[in-house]
């Protein structure tokens, strides 16, 4: 491939993704852009002008000669968390700042790519590597920003609609789930540069030794979920972790998945298109690592470990609803793989740092962009968090 | 009086006080309309609509024929704290509330307006008494909603401007205060029905027994309480209220009045108008009951009871400050006066629920609605609240 | 009155109040000298010794030459909240303090009264006066010994038994209360000199202007309350003041007074004698002024000022269970009298400096030393505090 | 091995077993055995019936024909987290259990002792199973039990002695360590009965596939600590975790391992013989896997993953300090190995429930009880917990 011909291929994808994002955004009102339901959830506005300091940080303002920054204010609201680039704007507050406006934040954007594309006509190495990056990191926060929303718009009492022209798959009655068997021994598992591109944490490649196991070909459904719920699943104590079982104890006991609302005719679920009669062939989402925990061990099965997952996926097993459905708990802590470098400088604080009390989960969801995700993909989320579009493929000893 | 001009200036005054709170909002975007900076403070547009639910709830429901709910789903969302009329949404929720949206709003203070004119053309007495009220109930809300709003911009690391067209006063140096005398014996507190409109809580008048007492003619200035601060007020235990100085040794302790920042040259404040460098001769503001009454027993004084204030003020005793700058905290717990009735149904939680733990102050600030206040008018806030403009004026016994 | 008379007098008193706090110790384990129960309840061993610390700190080392401290490290253990002294070892972690052990805090007891006789054979004004002092310090914490105690074997499923010679008053089944009524006008509140002993806060004796009112003859009883109880009282938000519902909104909702338990065969109530089925003759105790306050709404009545009940008692009103059963709640916030001046020194911090957030009971309980209460006496406690022996009078306008 | 010379092995180490706990306790004053520190740490008094709980609960109950119950109350007192056996008394609140004294305890003791003693002459297999799994669970309870006093007493302003006779290792001026290459492939880990007893959570012996690594021959010395903690180890949020950074920045940021004291005069550190200066020699103790994972980062190095440590101490790898000074923090979340199947009945919530968000640490302290611990012995902690005997072994890629 000539450079001309990279280059020019980089700035399309740049412009693809840029405008993704302002896609995603088009049936807001402007008072959506800037509710933060949570600490844990950012509001629109922030995810569209945090995806673009980071351009600004890691691209225009080391490697851009003469740049000027838009606001030197920008410099800290919109840090995410990178102590390597200075203090970070309070995430807890983040809904609370109504200024800049949103035609605010989109000069913003506007300013940094005008500024990104002399640089992306002829891009240095370390300058195109760094915009790929860049450009995974806001297809992240695409996603984010409709988990994020969701969790506004599903607990606002008028229900709103964000876009009702979804298609929603017509499904048929789900069969019973297969479980499909996969050989034990020594596996390869992690990216080790044959994708063009993956994050730090997918890395090295290396090898591991599975025990044979057996992994569901389908997702848990809501009916099946919903069987659980009805065999008193979420007040048994033999079924919970024992910090699962803490937490039921608390004033903030789960009873359902996150946007599932029990009403007189019976349960619906919150969906970005409205609430919805429960459709009990869908996959259950929303439910947190502490309830995918104990409903597997209520179906008397397990969650599978990432490197079961990967070894299975990667080598074309008979799986379904790998990607495009839900993200799917894993069994296993988020760790570091053997011989794993962070990246240096400040965007070495993208991943390592997280290496703690997480957990991974596999695969890719409805609301993650085309493309995006690969079989060494890992995500990784709190075991108690809900508000990711997260569900459940069962796994079993073979 | 006949009817037909009474109700005419009923209508004038409903419009005004109506039309008073959007021009507040003129300068506003729309994103500043939904911020909630912290649990007491609302977003602009919850004052908006929570003032129009009033005439909705307590005028249009009970009085008029027909009247059709503009959304059955605000008489949750806009219910404040009436239990007698339902189940409310959680306050510190407000500011998650994109939906309805600010031009939903002004529709329901449109479509109510519209509602209420015919039985503002021929009030009867309830009607009349109950518009009354919440115009008044509106006029406190305006002065809450610039309050929220001043915290909102206050925090907000760009300190935005509300509006830089307001004319500060002039000050000259300020003279040291005269403390006034005033003679002890009985003297009557509270309303008695001389007033065309008084809250419940001003009621009923009666008769106390002070002794002779002395109230500065002027409010403390933020010069002499930068002397307090200098003099290591905010660390001196024997000068705080022992839950003051609790709070004090706990993570948040207080250095100084709410808005003040100390900047490399020196001390700023921040004002609706944008970040000021201190005047020392305006009156200090935004400092809560602990603070005030620490800097009284620094300064060799006291706070005055609110009988004393009062029996002062309705006496034409010669007090400067009066109204127009800010609230003056006083040393008197709320408390129901002898013989205090509430309204009764629902209106009745309107203040004596609040009777507990909270402080009064009396006066008026410089956004308090011109002509909403009266000498025996009493405002409350809990001893630690500070983002009300709150001041000090001194007193000291005879 | 000679000296020597005097003094004798003083080391009798002195005697007989320090053993007195030995004797209410005499049935108690060594285990549960030292079991702190919450943060606002300290530990038998910790009030032995802070009482002993007050008279080392108070009277010897500032009046007894060449006296020695018992052990440098007391002073900071068991100052309890005098920062005039120095700094204070955090109230919540006294039940850790496994050492000094009851023998060491003994012999502290004994050590701190030998270097007392000598001052108190021949007793500098000072001296006495801060002895007589620290016996009526030592007295309320006998109180607050046997109450905290309460707390405790009171939440231990064994429900230890105290003392179970305590002759039970015998009562017959009460007759309905009666409602003296009480002239208003110019009352005289506090103390002036008149009696030989007072605290700081009850004085100076001053003039109040009091409205007519009637106060109940005789406490609510046990009966009573639990019809407030079976009224649906606890859920009612109508009756309730706006803090204490949201209190009962939390996770923390009472549902009776703090030692009822609710059994297969009805009530039970537990006291220092061990568990034993509710009386309902005996006056309601254990409740919080919320609940107090609520329970008077309920029963079309309020509760009263302290300035109405100080009148009524001092003017020898016809009331019974003045004393000896239970503290009274009034609706009277603590705050100075008019003219009130703290003692001086670290000694000022005795009561002035907790003049905020909480509320005034009259009266004296069943646990209140005999002749430690006076007319004048002004005890107070947080509006949600539950574990004193406060109970409920009620009042009415007349 | 015949059944006689087996029960009589038994029979004996029973009773050396539980004549150990209370040998423990011999330099205890009986104020020391009610004490809870902190809610994580257990009284003394607690631990030494919980143990006598387990046996009664099950051994005697289900197999001993006609037990009865010493005391019925004890089966919820002295219950810590089976729900599988009945509700147990809330954990934070042992420290408010005067009662049963010590006394009692000890009778319980001795009651139940009685009452094993002929199952243990003739037991039937599954009695001795579950007897030895009563002592091993003893075992681990008399090291809690000394490090939950070290935590009493290490936070007591009078740093009691629990007995200074111990005989402190004579160190010489420790050499840089060495660090050991292991290699890579497959290893089997994990018990696989060739031991004469393991916990369920070491179990099944499994293979994995390790990477080639090096592991020092000793672990971090206090001085080695010391120069992380004066090269600003604490500050720089580069070594740190995101949930430990988080920590750091909050109210409760740590400086220096749990027990070090900065006097005047240097560091000092408590030990169970008292307060001593800090020994730069001997190994670092009391510290977090946060800790641990920052100064590892701050050296250049890692933490071993639990399989590296036991590969190499079951292969005879040449290291010293592996069991006898401090359990060793591992990289490696506690989870379960493959096919693991907890104990069946209540038994089941021994281990297995607990793995979430716990980090595995190997080897054995300075107050582990001799023989108690295996190489495959798997111990387990949040990352923030400091007051077990926790250090420090380096790693290094290969």
């Amino acid at each position: 491939m000539t450079v001309g011909a990279e280059a020019s291929e980089l700035v399309q994808r740049y412009r693809g993704v840029r405008e993704d994002s302002l896609r995603l955004c088009e049936p807001l009102a402007i008072e959506d852009y800037g509710v933060q339901p949570m600490p844990d959830a950012s509001p629109p506005k922030w995810h569209l002008a945090h995806t673009t300091w980071f351009f600004e940080t890691f691209v225009l303002k080391p490697y851009s000669a003469d740049y000027r920054l838009f606001d030197p204010d920008f410099e800290y609201l919109f840090n995410s968390y990178y102590n390597g680039v200075g203090k970070q704007f309070p995430r807890s507050r983040r809904g609370n700042l109504s200024r800049p406006t949103v035609a605010q934040v989109r000069d913003y954007r506007a300013y940094v790519d005008e500024a990104m594309r002399p640089l992306l006509d002829a891009p240095a190495g370390v300058v195109e590597k760094r915009t790929i990056l860049g450009l995974h990191h806001e297809q992240q926060h695409q996603e984010l920003l409709l988990t994020d929303l969701k969790f506004n718009f599903g607990n606002n009492p008028l229900h709103p609609v964000y876009r009702d022209d979804r298609a929603e798959p017509e499904r048929t009655a789900v069969r019973e789930p297969t479980f499909s068997s996969f050989d034990g021994g020594v596996a390869e598992i992690g990216c080790g540069g044959e994708s063009s591109f993956a994050f730090d944490n997918e890395t090295p490649r290396h090898r591991v030794f599975l025990q044979p196991y057996m992994l569901a070909d389908r997702l848990v459904t809501n009916g099946e979920f919903l069987a659980f719920i009805e065999d008193g699943g979420y007040t048994r104590p033999e079924l919970w972790l024992a910090d699962a079982w803490a937490r039921q104890q608390s004033g903030e006991a789960w009873r359902a998945p996150l946007y599932w609302r029990l009403e007189e005719d019976g349960w619906y679920e919150y969906h970005l298109s409205g609430l919805q009669p429960l459709d009990v062939d869908a996959p259950v989402i929303h439910v947190s690592h502490y309830e995918a925990d104990a409903f597997a061990r209520w179906a008397g099965a397990r969650l599978p470990t990432e490197q079961e997952w990967e070894a299975a996926v990667a080598g074309g097993g008979n799986l379904e609803q790998v990607v495009g459905e839900a993200w799917q708990w894993t069994s296993s802590p988020y760790v570091s793989y053997p011989g794993y470098r962070p990246l240096p400088g400040a965007l070495g604080e993208y991943n390592g740092k997280f290496m703690a009390n997480q957990m991974v989960l596999r695969g890719g969801s409805c609301v993650t962009p085309d493309g995006h995700v690969r079989p060494t993909y890992r995500n990784f989320f709190y075991p108690s968090d809900r508000w990711q579009f997260s569900g459940i493929r069962l796994a079993r000893d073979a």
